[in-house]
């Protein structure tokens, strides 16, 4: 979940979030608070590529959303520097077994999130990057295995590749070497 | 080093990459062919809040800086979608023990760079962020000690916290308790 997303100014970074949702195996990218085609387009363009269907909300009120997550019994993590660090706490939440709302912010983030937030985590005590946070999260979450997903009806894959590009067309006669 | 930065544009994004960079342990940030003094703008303000000093180059020539690196016994890391996977390569690379240009591109990267990198690394094969993948590269190649970093001259520093904020000002009478 984006909190805080300013469209025009803040399009590309809340894009990469989403495709960092995406990619590193988020079921799905809450926009909270406002709509924003333009990164819709972007995550369904990715998608009629590379395959997948991201689960996607935008204008949701974001008071709404978590209080309603709370009561179905899933859990908030908010990712900001001033939080506890992943090393003490991503094997508690991993074993939680429970929905995991990850909530990234924009710039401010009001002192709601912090209160609501079962957990509160820090990538780090040091400022950088939502997009970067969720990443390793998620990579520390799922313990490396997200780099290595596929997705259903994906029109290409990449063969890896030392120098160069390799993609090969799914359906045609070449095959995945993996 | 940062290649196809667009002022105005990737601003934000750049940004992000360069505080990654300064967060997760790089020693300096190379944006090559621009100079933009609002992205160094936000480096040293940060610095000044939060301690350390990033070597930072801009507007370098990317070819001839590649090729100095190259020739000085330095290593080339590219970061793309269509390169090894990092797991297959992250530790051959952090036990060369030489110095690493790690090289991010914004969306179009000429063949060039695939050729000239020693490494071609895909942190997965999923379009996703180059913020994303130099973070998660630079947390596979420190295993995670980076994320412990402090710097000096910091004027403050954060106290991890379950719910809220905690910022010592270094050098009033409060310490910090790790």
């Amino acid at each position: 979940m984006r909190y805080g997303h300013r469209p025009g100014r803040d399009k590309r970074i809340t894009t990469h979030v989403a495709l960092v949702a995406r990619a590193f195996g988020a079921n799905g990218f809450i926009l909270t608070d406002v709509v924003d085609k333009k990164i819709m387009e972007t995550i369904r363009k990715v998608e009629e590529r590379w395959g997948g269907k991201l689960h996607v909300e935008m204008g949701v009120d974001h008071r709404r959303y978590m209080e309603k997550w709370k009561r179905e019994n899933g859990i908030i993590v908010h990712l900001t520097m001033y939080g506890l660090h992943i090393d003490d706490v991503i094997d508690k939440i991993r074993n939680t077994n429970r929905d995991l709302l990850i909530v990234v912010g924009a710039e401010k983030v009001p002192r709601y999130f912090y209160d609501i937030a079962d957990y509160n985590v820090a990538i780090g005590h040091q400022p950088h990057s939502e997009v970067a946070a969720l990443a390793v999260f998620l990579d520390r979450l799922f313990e490396g295995r997200e780099l290595h997903l596929s997705f259903p009806n994906a029109k290409v894959i990449i063969e890896p590749c030392a120098h160069g590009k390799k993609v090969i067309n799914v359906g045609e006669k070449e095959t995945r070497k993996n």
